[in-house]
Order: structure tokens, then C-alpha cells, then sequence
């Protein structure tokens, strides 16, 4: 789609979808990373977009998770030392919250510490535990509705959300490829792009 | 059971039986272990799943715990040095409170630091004191039926409970093996599954 | 105009068009750099002017952004280590929020780091993500006509807002004009004065 | 009594005697010790158990004191530096205040430094003064009451509190001995057990 | 005056004017400076005198001012690493917000720095920008009878306060030399005492 | 007088007067110091008491006091670097606030950093400011009716205050010697014990 292809155009950025008051909407989690203070410390997280407490943690799980797991999938926990890692979710006025956000805010950081782009026409939507399992979220029928507005045409789902498909109209669901997940390393592989041998000393 | 067994097959997590507005609740503690900052200093503690006041100081309980009592079953305090210990408790958007998740935390860090997997069809309940006593704790009754829905087969109960035993239905009581618990110590040796050689070299 | 141009005489101050109660108005952000620290740590923020959490975030977005990409115009990020950067917005006792001020304040600092005056004539607004979009905002009509009341003559406004220019009245549209932006990189290109051989030792 | 020789029978654990909602009732203050932040940098006190800011404070009056007297019954200051004291007051989920824990938290901390037990049939309340001047407290009447139920056979208290013991039933005041102090060094002197060669390399 | 002339006998303390709920007053601004944190790091800012939100917030954009400044008038912004500096506004227990200290402020801490003592018959009032413009205030009549009322001869105000000067009674305006200023930097000139070749090596 | 001889015998601790609910009362103010951090740091200060904002600051505009002029009276400020000064004042459960302590404050630091006691028979009242001068405070008939109850007989009084001790009894008048203050050097000159050969050495 032209917003997430222009969106997703530099390493860091991945497509969550979210339930507003008006419906579901897609979301854009942003990451980018500088160099921290001096030395090899511990990363430092910096958080925007009038985040509530509980997507706070979220990102504080997703930060602990890759650097516990992040090699399954080429991202070295020890180029997290001594960075300082911003998220941060546009619009930067609108408070958001809850849990759902996790599988997102895990690609993004994966996108931005492999230097791959995440693929342009995938949305997601996740709770993510500490060690990587994909937890079920509500809102998946607005979710759908609002990937599919959007243009997107691949979405994934935690895979205890499966029976809520009922609810989403036919057309919608003919329109999108659906994947069921359990394990939030199998998010990152189908979401991001291969990696090319550019990409061996990326920018992180 | 599917669940805990799925839950608790990485080190780091244990089952805990908890009471909720709808009766009692199974509800996994999950903890994992990053270098922390440059250098060997004190261990550093996250803490997310929207714990209150009292849980959050069940997992200091349990930290200081292990750095002063830690090498009776074989966490060495010394390997603590310089990390970040982070404890999450889903479902991130759930508020949860209490003491009662006290012996479930130390278990979890006590696999988490020797790389033992906890028992799958073990649940527990009980305060933990800083001295590592067990001490008593509510909604035996709540706690037991919702091991027994979960599929689990034992559970680790505080020895002053005993008497609460008595409110719980005869078919229950009989499908668990209840253990009274008087020493955090002994709660993680029941609840850890035996080393193994490989674990000598452990991830935490 | 006379106090835009006296405002913005030195380094570090931008333009920038805000709503206010009373319909719109124009804002200074000013910004100014200090040694930090000794070391080369991260650079350091100080916020002042009763800013609301949303125009902070800003300003850290703003921030990491420079890191990022400052050195598309000349903002070695480098030069940021180890510095205390100071954002002030006067009237100091007005309450100040919204994240219609992030164009402002890449600029204010991109000004400061480049030590390149930001043109006088120039008034700006747009919300900017991490990544530098230029994101839309409100009160375009409010904020042209405060323009062209403070006597500026030139507009930098997100290209998403191009349909509230129907709004304007066509006296206050034909006396300026109004640049569409979609990427904070080129509002900085088009608001700054040209660099001068004497700003290669600038004073940030 | 059982439960106080339980729980005093570590270095660390003193036994208070307070007043709650349903009279007064012992409680157990219990302290350990670890490695703290790598140096010989100022001991760090870590305080779980809900205690309010008074007894917060209190906590803090007694490792001052211990830090300037603590020679005076043999707790090297010296020790304390670069330790993490960590004070606890199960249960941990009933909120605690006041500063008639005084004389308890010197006594847990010093028994804790000094490795030797307090003896298990003192029970005791005290306002400490920074300068280790023991001040009078209130609900002589009920602690001394939940002192006799709880098997304690003797009890210190503040010598200003003399006047209040005209209060206690004979047969309670019959069956303790009382001690009337002015000097929480005194107290200390008292509670302990004798030291034993065994002590010198105690295990704080 | 002999109030001010008393306070003012040390460097480091400027005569201010205010609006109290009684009409206007005069206060003093009072800074000193101890050697701060080993090292040369950044100066630390100890604010008392219950100041507000704003009135602490003038206190930084004071600090800022001179230590990028501040070698305009001879307070070497060097001097200024590794210090701490206490700026203190009596009478302790009387709240006091609001910008207008700004520019007393700025000279209280040129005075300390340089070592120049502020002229004993000379109040002002004034918000700084963090350029240094002064900014227009409110309660210009209070404040120069308030002036006059004190016994002093020269008041420093804002140029864009002028027009104010007319609410002022003749007989008050004739009493009183009125300065009106644009630059920081100006007032500071004005307000010292000239330096003496003892000041050299001042106390700060 | 009994109570405060006892109280001020040993070093640190000054004799205070204060207005509560019930009249006026004496208050003792207790400092004591221990190793701080490893190395030369700036001093810390731990307060406890149940302090109101107000008496904290006075607490901290005492201690800049005492390192930029305590070498008039011996304190040698270099002696404060790298210390941990705790500021107690019992009774530890009222809460306690204003700016009048403010001269026991600095008398009871300048007795520890001496090793000088303070006279046991003064007590004492007053603001101080940051460079020393004493201000005046309410209360003063309640405080000298205290001071002579409790058997003092040395009261030392801000000189503002003078004409408030017309309000005081006549035969409490001519029980107490009252000194007027104007400098709080002047205050510590007069409260504390001579210097003795042995205080050279001082234990604070
Ligand atoms: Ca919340
Ligand atoms: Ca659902
Ligand atoms: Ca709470
Ligand atoms: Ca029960
Ligand atoms: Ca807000
Ligand atoms: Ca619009
Ligand atoms: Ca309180
Ligand atoms: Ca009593
Ligand atoms: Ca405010
Ligand atoms: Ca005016
Ligand atoms: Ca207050
Ligand atoms: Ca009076």
C-alpha cells in the first residue's frame, strides 16, 4: 500500500494494527538506535507517542526478549551494548496502551538491528511473552477490517486468536493471507525481508 | 498439561496458582537474564506484567533471597553479579498484587540461574519470608480447582495451610499430590527437574 | 519582520506557528549547547518553558532524529557527544503542548549544529516522526493568518495539510508562500540561511 | 516460644512487638546482607514489606547509627561499606508505620552484623534516636499482652514507658520480665546471644 | 538602602522585584558555589525558597545563559564545570513563581562568578530568553513602588515595558532612575559594581 | 536542664525552640556523619523526622552555608567531602516544617564538623539565609515560654524579632538571657562549647 510501503521504506519501522474508539486502524512502531553513552553498557530504551504503562512493558519485554533470543534470527545481543534504542508511535498526540503491540515492537527492533526491511504489505497484531511466545489479543475482527482499508494483504495472527476469524466477513478474509502464530522468532522470519549481503554491516 | 508443559519447557518458568475476580487462576512467572552493565555490580531487576506494590516486593523478596541462600541448590549469588534480571508475568495487561506468588518467583529464578527446567505438572502458592520461610497464604480452595482444571498433578502449598485443605471438594484433593512446604529450599528441589551434565555450562 | 528577524539573529532559534486561545500565533524555540559531562557521553536535554509531555516527546524525537540523520545537512552527530543541549520556548510562564512544533525544533537544532541562521522570513509547523516524515497537524488557517500578521512571508507546512489551505482567505494566501513538505530534511534545506566558510568552527 | 525460635534462629531476625486494628501482636524484622555494587562504595538498604515512610525512616536512623556506633558492640562499620542491606517485615502484604520499630531494626541489623542470634524469648519496642537514645512509645499495655500470648518471657522497653506498666494486668506483668532501657546499645547488649569464636568470620 | 545594601555586601546577591498578593515587594536572590562532584563534571543547581515551576525553570535558562554567555561580561563559563551552585530566595516558607526573576537571577550568578558585588540601589525585573533578550512583565506599578517604598534609586525593566510607566505615580517615576533593557548582558553591566584587581581571583 | 543536657552530650545535636498545636515545645536537632561513597564526592544528605519541603530546604541551604563559610568558625569544609551527613529530629512520627530551624540546623551540623558540644543551657530560633543572615520567625512568645518550662536559659533570637518579646511574661524574661542575632556565625560562636586541645581529632 503506498502509506506502509513509504512507512516501512527504512529499516526500523513495522505495521501493527490497533483498535481505536472509531473501528481498528493500522500503526506505525518506529525504532532507531544511537550510539549511548560511552562504554559497552546496558541499552538504554526511550520511549514516544504518549505510550500508556502496559505498552510500555511491552517494549521493555520486546528489548529483553532479542536480547535473550535475538540470534535465532541474526540479531546479535552484543551490538545492543551501549546503544540507546527510541521507539516511538505516531501520532505523537494520540495515547495508546494494552498489550497487542508486542509482536510489533519486536519486528521493528529486529528490522532495525538486522538492517532488513520488513516486508511492506504484512500487518501484525500480538501479545508477546518474555520468552517469545504469541500470546491471543482482542479486536481481531476491526484489526482485519482495518488491514484490509489499508491495503495491506498478509496479516499475522497469534495462533490462540484462530476461533475470532469466524467474525470477520467473508470478502475481508478472501482479500488477506492469514498466518496463525505461536512463537514470535516465526513473526520475525515471515515479516521480515531476506537479508542481502549489503545489509552484513548495517546501520544499526 | 499442554499448557504448562509448553510454558515451562525453556528454564525460567514456573507455574503459579493465583485467585482472580473469577475464581482461581494458573499464571506462569517467567524470567530471563541479559548481561547487564558494564563491570560485576549488584543485579539489576525489571519488572513488567502490572505488578502491584506487594508483588513487586515479592520479587526483591526472592532476589535477595538467592544471593544470600542461592547456593544451597546450586545458584551460585557470584553468577548474579552485573546482570539484569528481568521477570515478566503474563497476560502484560492484567493487574496482579499480592504476596502469594512469593515461593513461584524464587523457583523461577532458581531454574532461570541453574538451567533446570521446572516440573511441568507442578503448581505452587506461598509468601516467602526474606529468611526463605513459606508462609501462609489465601483461596486454598479457588487455588486447588484451578491446578486441577489446568491439568496439573502436584501442588506446593504452605505447610501453615494445612488446615484450609479441608475445604476442598474429595475428588480434587484426591487427583493432586499435595506437598506442605515450610522452607523455599525445599520447594525448589521438589519443583526443578535433576541437572544434567549440560547443565553445567547453562545460558542464564 | 522586525522581531522574527531579531529573534533568530543567532544560532539555534527557529520559527515556529502555533494555536493559541485566542486564535494563532508565532513561537521561537530556541535551543543552545553547553559542555556536558566531561566525556563523550550522550547528549543531555533540558526542556524549559512549561512544556506539556507531547512537545518533550517532541524534542527527544527531535533529538534522536539528529543522531540519525543530521548529517544529510551537515549535523555531524558526532559533535552531539558529551553536549547538553538546552530547549527553551518563551513567554516561560505560558503552558505549552501538541506535537505541531517538531519541524520547529529539528530546525532550531539543526541551526545550533550547523551554526546556520535560520531565514527570518520563515514560519513552520508539522508533527515529524523518527524517521523525518513530516506528519499533519491542525489549525492551518489560525496559524497562516498569525503568520502573515507577525509579517512573515514564507510557510513550511505538511504536505498532508494541502487541502486546509482552502480555508485560507486568498489575501493572506497570495502574500505568502507556502512550501508542501513531506520529509523534515528538506524543511531544515529550505530554512536555513546558506553555510558559510566561517561556520565551519562554529560555536555549538 | 516455637515460632520465635524458628524464626530468630538465623542471624538477622529480631522480634518486635506492635500494635495492629485487633490489639498488638509480634512481628519479625528480618534483614540480610549481600554483596552490594562493586568498591567499598556507602551501604544501599532495600525495605519490602509495605512499610510506611516512619518506619521507612526508622530503617534508615538505624544503619546510621550502627555506621557511627555500631564499634560499641562490636559491628565494624567497616563491613557495611559496598553491602546491600535488604530490611523486610513479613507479612509482607500488611501495611506497617511508626517509629516504635526502632530498637527492633537496630538490633535485626546488628545481629546480622555481628553474626550471634537474638536470643528467641526477647520480644521489643523502641523509638531510636539518631544519637541511640531510646524514646517512649505507645500500646505498652496491648504489646506486652501479645508479648505474654506469643510465649516471650522477657521484653525492652523505653524507660519513659515505665508509667505505662501500671496498665498490664499482675498475671501478664508476673510472667515477663521487663527491662527498662535508655540506650539502644543497651538493648543490643541485651537481645544478643554471646558471641562465640565461631563468629568472627560471620557470614554477612 | 540599608536592607538591600546589607544583603547585597557579598557577591552573589541581586535585588529583585516582585508582585505579592500585598502590592508589590522586593526579594533577593541569593547564589553561592561549593566545589561540586570531583571531577569537571556538569554544574549542578540546587533551587530552595519554595520556587514554582516557572521560577525554577528561570533558574536554568539562567545557568544556560551564562555558561554560553557569560564571557561577555567576564564570567568565564569554565569556572562554571564541576561546581555546584545553590541559588536560595528568601523568606524560605513564602511560595514565589513566575518568569520575572529572570533577569535577577542572571545578574545574582555574574555576580558570584565574577566576584563583583551587585549596586545596593538597584532593583529589577525581567524574563530572560535563553538568548538573553529580556522579556515584558507584569506589575510594573507594584514593583517601582515597591522600589521606591525600599529606598532604591535605580530600577532595570523591560524595553518592551515602557508603555507600563505610565500607570506609575510622578512622584515615584522622578524618584527613580528607570533603565529599560533589551539584553541580559546589558542589565548585568549595569548592576555591578565595577571589577576590582582583587576580584581576579574571587571566592566562588 | 536535664533533658537537653542529656541530649547535647554528645556532638551534633543543638537545642531547638518550635511552635506546635499545644503552645511551644524544645526540639533537638541530630546530625551525625559516616563515610560516604569511596572518594571525594560532593556530601549527601539523608534527612529524616517526617520533615515538611520547607524544613528540608533549610537543611540545605545550612549545609551550603557551613561549605562556603564554616571555616569562620573551624568548620573546614574539605572535611565534608565524601561524607553521608544524616540530619534526625525526633520525634520521628510528628510531622515537623518551617524555615525557624534553621539556625539550630547549621549549629547542630557546625558541633558535629567541630567535635565541639553545644551548650547544654541554649536554645534557639531563627531563619537563616544562604549567606548567613539570621531572619526573623513567628512564634516567639510560645518558644520562650517552652524554653524556660524545659529549663533552659540561654535563648538565642533573630534581632528582627526584637520587638516581639514584649509579648513575653515579665518573670520569663528575666529567667532567660536573650541574645539578638543578626549572623548565624555569631549563633554558632555563642551555642557551642570551647574548643578543646582533644577536638582536634574529631570523630565526625
Ligand atoms: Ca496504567
Ligand atoms: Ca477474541
Ligand atoms: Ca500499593
Ligand atoms: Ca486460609
Ligand atoms: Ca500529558
Ligand atoms: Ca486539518
Ligand atoms: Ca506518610
Ligand atoms: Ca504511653
Ligand atoms: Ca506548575
Ligand atoms: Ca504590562
Ligand atoms: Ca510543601
Ligand atoms: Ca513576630
Amino acid at each position: 500500500t503506498p502509506e506502509s510501503a513509504e512507512r516501512t521504506a527504512v529499516p526500523g519501522v513495522a505495521t501493527g494494527l490497533a483498535v481505536t474508539g472509531a473501528g481498528g486502524d493500522v500503526l506505525f512502531i518506529e525504532a532507531n538506535a544511537a550510539p549511548g553513552a560511552q562504554g559497552n553498557g546496558e541499552p538504554e530504551l526511550v520511549l514516544t507517542g504518549q505510550l500508556g504503562d502496559v505498552m510500555k512493558e511491552s517494549a521493555h519485554i520486546a528489548l529483553s526478549y532479542l536480547r535473550s533470543q535475538g540470534d535465532r534470527f541474526g540479531a546479535d545481543p552484543e551490538e545492543l551494548r551501549g546503544r540507546r534504542l527510541h521507539v516511538h508511535v505516531p501520532a505523537g498526540a494520540v495515547p495508546k496502551d494494552g498489550p497487542s503491540a508486542g509482536v510489533t515492537m519486536v519486528t521493528a527492533l529486529a528490522s532495525l538491528l538486522t538492517g532488513r526491511l520488513v516486508r511492506a504489505e504484512v500487518g501484525m497484531t500480538g501479545e508477546v511473552s518474555l520468552t517469545g511466545r504469541v500470546l491471543p489479543i482482542g479486536g481481531v475482527k476491526q484489526k482485519l477490517l482495518a488491514a484490509h482499508r489499508a491495503g495491506l494483504t498478509e496479516v499475522l495472527l497469534p495462533a490462540r486468536n484462530a476461533a475470532d476469524l469466524d467474525d470477520v466477513p467473508a470478502s475481508v478474509r478472501e482479500a488477506l493471507t492469514v498466518h496463525l502464530m505461536e512463537d514470535v522468532a516465526d513473526v520475525v522470519a515471515l515479516a521480515l525481508e531476506p537479508a542481502t549481503t549489503a545489509q552484513v554491516q548495517h546501520a544499526a
